[in-house]
């Protein structure tokens, strides 16, 4: 089946989905974007997505290219016509077409809007997480507004790529005084010794992660302890388990560090549990 | 007469230059671009806009998208499809287009080549330059891979969108040890009391400017004292004079920084003689 893109008010075959040269997007990294998973052909977590959206739009002073309603039909219909019943929907709204000029242009410069949805292997993904991934850590080297979700992503390209090129999966990214911030895309986390889950606090230097909050409420009810603080890359070292979470990683264990075994160097029981009591969250909960 | 765009090996109608919305340029800002000056058809400084252009494709491992040769020919059959006798000729490269994620696609993914090129009102900018401009200094926030010129542009258009709101023309970053690193896109140079010119140097923290180099150059030519060191805001609102360059600006005059006059307040000696200079040598000597 030939894939379908929303662009800009239209419906069009993936092969012909088309944004102008001009588009900020392209010219400046003009713009932000939301990855949503489906899950059964529902949004999973579209609330939070929808609304760290309209704040990355508020920061960067872009308008809402819509009213939420309308982009939440926009969203179910490019899932639908894409028959995605689990995968991906991905949206990127840019500043808009304009003569290449790095002030913002005349107010009446419409936001470009551009949502894409496709399949994915939910097999495949199941059998990552439960053999772990590699990480690898990185000097953060990121401008200060990384919770404003852009598309401004090369020096994550770039980090990523690195992780790759070292046989890991991620990056994770620590600051100057040694602690770790996130991953390329995905959001850190521990497991101490004394079984406290520890995660940084989502306030500067981080993306609000739309499934870390997810996860919080997840452990909040299951009981299991959770501290907001940034933790070291020795810590992490150290810890009990490590994992990663992001609306495609969902919840992924991490069994090395820097080569470095993490526990026993098997996915930790808290991430596979935490993984387990989302997906079920996902298949029954959401809407 | 309408504009023509150069897109992937074919020349459009301006309105009908597009990229596909799975170009990593648009999805990860990942690519980079050059602005090159065009005077009676000639392009200003092509060998070294050239070479950066080389140098921020090897940076980011995207491969050469054409021979030089053959990207000269581009460049000038877009400059003359336009009928640009003076204006500015855009081009962009991007790792071409591929499915959405962050990891290098395959080696076979072709990068994506975009040249467009518009006319510029001569007269304008000379009267610009003549009544100088006003810049005001921000924190620099940008990642420290600013040496490679990347379309992950957010940052500057921020801060120049935020100059331009505070009345000002450009938005001059300063490091945290209080010295200037550069404009949003144009590079800072002052003139000290003792008629020492000072620009930072080019290394790290700051784009290699073609313009800083060909003014540089006729500096020395012109038998003027130059002096390539970080400078202080304190020190440049207290300097005789203070300009910027860039393709585009040429050599501007700054006139007040923070809203505090340099100078007399208005566009000084060495500004001026090498703005002069520099338009002999692009009216004559460059090809």
């Amino acid at each position: 089946m030939s894939r379908i893109a929303y662009v800009n008010g239209r419906y069009v075959p993936h092969a012909d989905a088309h944004v102008h040269v001009e588009d900020r997007g392209y010219q400046f990294a003009d713009g932000v974007y939301e990855v949503c998973e489906v899950r059964d052909g529902r949004l999973i977590d579209e609330p939070r997505h929808l609304a760290r959206l309209w704040r990355s739009l508020r920061e960067l002073k872009i308008r809402a290219p819509m009213a939420e309603s309308a982009l939440k039909v926009v969203l179910r219909e490019t899932v639908r016509r894409n028959r995605v019943r689990d995968g991906i929907v991905y949206l990127q709204v840019t500043r808009g077409v304009a003569r290449r000029d790095h002030y913002f242009p005349a107010e009446s410069v419409r936001p470009a809007v551009v949502v894409t949805a496709r399949s994915a292997d939910r097999a495949k993904a199941e059998a990552a997480a439960a053999a772990g991934v590699k990480v690898v850590t990185m000097p953060e080297n990121r401008w200060p507004r990384v919770d404003i979700k852009s598309v401004a992503l090369l020096p994550n390209v770039l980090a990523k790529q690195q992780a790759r090129e070292a046989g890991a999966r991620e990056a994770w990214y620590v600051d100057r005084d040694g602690n770790v911030t996130e991953g390329g895309s995905t959001t850190a986390w521990i497991v101490t010794e004394d079984g406290m889950l520890v995660t940084r606090p989502a306030d500067h230097g981080i993306l609000q992660g739309v499934t870390r909050a997810t996860v919080m409420d997840m452990a909040r009810d299951l009981q299991i302890r959770l501290e907001e603080r940034p933790f070291t890359v020795a810590e992490a070292k150290a810890a009990r388990e490590a994992f990663m979470t992001a609306a495609t990683a969902i919840v992924t264990p991490v069994v090395s560090i820097d080569g470095e075994k993490v526990g026993d160097g098997a996915p930790g029981k808290v991430a596979l549990e935490l993984r387990k009591r989302f997906h079920e969250f996902a298949d029954h909960g959401a809407a």
